[in-house]
C-alpha cells in the first residue's frame, strides 16, 4: 500500500479527551475515531490490527477443536426471561423495543442462545464434548465509557461455549482452552498471566481471568517473578494428549497468581521466595470458567445415556476481549515516539520509507524495492509521499510498524539501505538485498 | 473436518415456517437457525459460506482501490438528525434510548457517519478519490420478516462509499464499482445482471440495481437475453485505466434490462428483437448509485482546490447483501435433493463418503484419502460414521457439496473410487490418485 493512497488521518496533537496512552496513540495514529460515546469506527490502519488479532484468536480455537458458529446481536428478551435474567441484568444491558413493542436487547453475552442451539441439536452423548465459539459485536452500556477501546461500549468478543457429559470430561475442556488462551496471547506478543478468579457458587476451582501485566492496567495483581520470566507460553501442545494438556495447565497454575480480589497475602507470603514476589497492575484480556448445569437445566440441554436416561450437560464459557486487545497490546509495547507492534498484530510488516520522492533515482530504487518486498510476499506500507523526512520519521515511529526500511539518494551512491528494528532502534546499513533476505527471515 | 465431529444439525423435515426454497434449504441443511423473527444464528456450515461470501467481496473491493474500514452498529440519533433522518425514517429503523435516555439507533445505513470520518479527516484534493467500505450487521425492522435471510430483519451487508471532486472523476469511481459487482458476483458462480434502478432527484443515470435471475424473486425483470448468454462477467480489467472500465460499462448499459419499477414496454420492444426479450423474477444483491453533494455539502465534507478555494466532495454508495447472498445462491442453485454450491462459495471442497466405517480396510483407504485430500490443500468433509450409506448420499446431496468421493469396499477390490459431481449427478469410477488429479485441477 503507498502511504499517498493510505486512508491514514494521523494527528500531530495529543486529542485531550484521551487519559490513557493506548487511546492517546490509537487516536493519533489514526486507528479509530470516536462515532458516539464508547463507540468506535476503525478506520484502516486499526481495522487492519483488529482483523489481526481476531485471526490468531480464530486459529488457536479452531486448532484447539472448537467450530465457530455467528448469532446475532440483537436477542428476543423472552429468550432471556426463562432464567430470569432479563430483569435481574443490570443497566449495561442494552434494551430496545421492535416496532411491534416485542422486547429485545443487544446482546451483552449469550449464554441462553447458544445453549438453545444445542438442546435443539445435541441428543446424544456420542456428539459430545461440542466446543463451539462466535465472534461478534456486543454492548455494554458502562456508566461512564472512557479508556478508548479498552473500555467502550460496543466492543468485539469471542466467546466460546464448551458442552460436556460430565464434570471430568467438562475440565478437559476447560484446559483446552487454558491452553489455548496460553498460546493465543502468547502469538500476539504477550505475556498473558492466567490468576485464579472468583468461580461464583459452583466452584471447582476452574475459573481464571488471563491478565496482561500494564502499568495502566484496571487490576492489582499479585504473582510469582517466574511467570515474568517464563518464556513457554506459547508451547505447542497436542490437544488429543489429555495428559500433556493437562500438564500444561498444572505447570502454570501451580504458581502464585492473583488479582486484588482473590489475593490472600498470607498465602502469597508463604508460597512465593520474597525475591520472587511481583506486584503491580495487569489488564483482563480473557476469562474461562466453568459453570455446570447453570444453564443446561432449566434450558433442557440433555444427551441420551449410552446406558439409557438422559443427563444434563456440564458447560463452560471462555471469552477474549478481541477490540479491547488492540488497545491491551499497545498499552504493553509502546515508547515516547509512538506504538511498538509485536510482529504477529502489525498492520504492515514494514514501512518503506523514499528520502526524496523528488529524486528520480531515488524513487526508481524505492519502486523497486516495493515491488521486492511484495514478491517476497510482505506486506509494507511504502511512504512515497514529498512529505520531508522528519515528518515521515514521525510517523513512521507513531504508528509503529515492526521495521523501517529507509532509502536515500546518500546511501544509494554507496549502494546501501538502511535497516531500522522500532522496537530497538537499532539501525544498520546493508543492501537492499541484505535487507530483504533479513525481513523475509521473519 | 470429520462428519462426526462436526455441528451440523441437518434436519429430515421441511420445516413448515419456511416458504421459500433457501430458506427451507438453509434450515434443513444446519446453515442457520432462527433466533427471533427475522433474526438467525449462523451454524459451522452456513458460517463457512457465509464467511466465503464475505471474503470474495473483500477482494474485489480491495483490487478496485478501495479500503476496508468498520463502523459501529450502533449510532448516535444525533447524528441521523443534522439531515433530519432520524424522524424521516420509517419504523423499519431500530430506535434506543441508552442508559441516559439518549436517542440511539441500530443502522440501517451509514452515510451520515462516513462522510463526517472523510470530512474530520481529509482537506485537499489531492487526497481523492477516497473508496472507503466496510462489512457490517445492520437492522432493519421489517413488518413481516420472512424468506430466512433474504428478507431478515439483522443482515450482513457491505456498504462502499466514494468521495469525488467532482461528477467527472465521481462517474470514474461508479464505474469501477459497477466492474466490481460484475467481478464479485461471477466469482460467486452467479450471474448477476445490472438493471437501470431509479435514481433519484440527483439524476445522472448513475444507479443500478445487480439482480440475480430466480423465480422466487421479489421483483419483475425485463432485459436482453444476450445477458444470459453473456460469459464474460468476471472479465479481467485494469482499474487503473479508465477507458477500459468504462468501455465494460458501456457494454453492459447498452443492452436493456430493467426491474418492474423502470420498465417501459415501448421501449423494450423498440430496443429488443422479440426473440431476445426475456422476462423472470429477479432477487437484488446490489445496489450502486452517485448521489452528489446530498451529505456532503450539509455535513461539511470539502476538499482545498488547487487554484484556491472549496469544493464538496461528490459521493456514491455501493451496497451488496452478503447474507443475503446465501440465501439468494441458493434459489439460484439447487435441485430436488438439495443445495447444489458453486465452487468458489461451498462450504467445503468435497465430500469423502466412507460407504462402510465398520471395514477396516475401507476405513484405512479413507483415512489415507482424507489425508491426501488435505495434504492438497484442498478442504474436504470427512463422512466417517456408521450411517448406512443411503442416509449419508442423501445428506451430502442436501448439503451440496461440488463433489463427492465415495469409497466402499466393493471398489477398493478393484482398486476404484467413484466421484460424483454433485451439479450434474455425473459419476465415475477411477483409481484414487486420478480423482485428485481431479479435483486438483479445479
Amino acid at each position: 500500500m503507498r502511504r499517498s493512497r493510505f486512508f491514514l488521518p494521523t494527528l500531530r496533537e495529543t486529542p485531550k479527551e484521551a487519559e490513557i496512552v493506548s487511546h492517546r496513540l490509537m487516536l493519533r495514529a489514526g486507528m479509530v475515531r470516536q462515532a458516539s460515546a464508547g463507540i468506535y469506527s476503525w478506520l484502516p490502519l486499526g481495522f487492519r490490527v483488529l482483523k489481526k488479532i481476531e485471526q490468531i484468536v480464530r486459529e488457536e480455537e479452531n486448532r484447539a477443536g472448537a467450530q465457530e458458529v455467528l448469532m446475532p446481536t440483537i436477542q428476543s428478551a423472552d429468550l432471556w426471561r426463562e432464567l430470569g435474567r432479563y430483569d435481574a441484568y443490570g443497566p449495561e444491558m442494552l434494551r430496545i423495543k421492535d416496532r411491534h413493542e416485542r422486547d429485545m436487547l443487544y446482546g451483552p453475552t449469550n449464554e441462553e442462545l447458544i445453549t438453545h442451539i444445542f438442546a435443539n441439536s445435541v441428543k446424544s452423548y456420542r456428539d459430545l464434548p461440542q466446543l463451539l465459539y462466535h465472534i461478534q459485536w456486543k454492548f455494554r452500556d458502562e456508566v461512564r465509557p472512557r479508556f478508548g477501546v479498552m473500555r467502550g461500549r460496543e466492543f468485539l468478543m469471542k466467546d466460546a461455549y464448551s458442552f460436556d457429559l460430565d464434570f471430568e470430561s467438562a475440565r478437559r475442556s476447560y484446559y483446552k482452552f487454558f491452553v489455548a488462551y496460553l498460546r493465543t496471547f502468547a502469538r500476539m506478543g504477550l505475556k498473558a498471566i492466567p490468576m485464579e478468579a472468583e468461580s461464583g457458587p459452583i466452584g471447582g476451582n476452574l475459573s481464571h481471568e488471563f491478565i496482561i501485566l500494564a502499568d495502566t492496567g484496571e487490576s492489582d495483581v499479585f504473582c510469582d517473578r517466574e511467570f515474568l520470566e517464563a518464556d513457554v507460553l506459547a508451547k505447542d501442545v497436542d490437544y488429543g494428549d489429555d495428559v500433556a494438556v493437562a500438564g500444561v495447565v498444572e505447570r502454570f497454575t501451580s504458581l502464585y497468581a492473583r488479582t486484588d480480589e482473590k489475593h490472600d497475602g498470607a498465602a502469597f507470603a508463604a508460597e512465593v521466595p520474597e525475591d520472587r514476589r511481583y506486584e503491580g497492575r495487569g489488564i483482563e484480556v480473557g476469562h474461562i470458567f466453568y459453570f455446570g448445569t447453570k444453564y443446561s437445566a432449566p434450558l433442557g440441554a440433555k444427551v441420551a445415556l449410552p446406558e439409557g436416561g438422559e443427563s444434563e450437560v456440564h458447560m463452560g464459557s471462555y471469552g477474549v476481549g478481541v477490540s479491547r486487545l488492540a488497545g491491551a497490546i499497545i498499552e504493553a509495547s509502546h515508547d515516547e515516539a509512538g506504538i511498538v507492534w509485536p510482529d504477529a498484530v502489525a498492520p504492515f510488516d514494514v514501512a518503506l520509507i523514499n528520502l526524496k520522492a523528488s529524486d528520480a533515482a531515488c524513487t526508481a530504487a524505492c519502486d523497486e524495492a516495493y515491488a521486492k518486498l511484495q514478491a517476497a510476499g510482505l506486506d509494507p506500507l511504502y511512504e512515497d509521499s514529498d512529505e520531508r523526512a522528519g515528518a515521515k520519521f514521525a510517523e513512521m515511529d507513531l504508528i509503529g510498524l515492526p521495521w523501517q526500511l529507509v532509502i536515500g539518494p546518500r546511501g544509494l551512491q554507496n549502494g546501501v539501505v538502511e535497516l531500522k528494528r522500532r522496537a530497538t532502534g537499532a539501525r544498520e546499513e546493508v543492501s537492499l538485498d541484505s535487507a530483504l533476505a533479513r525481513l523475509t527471515d521473519g
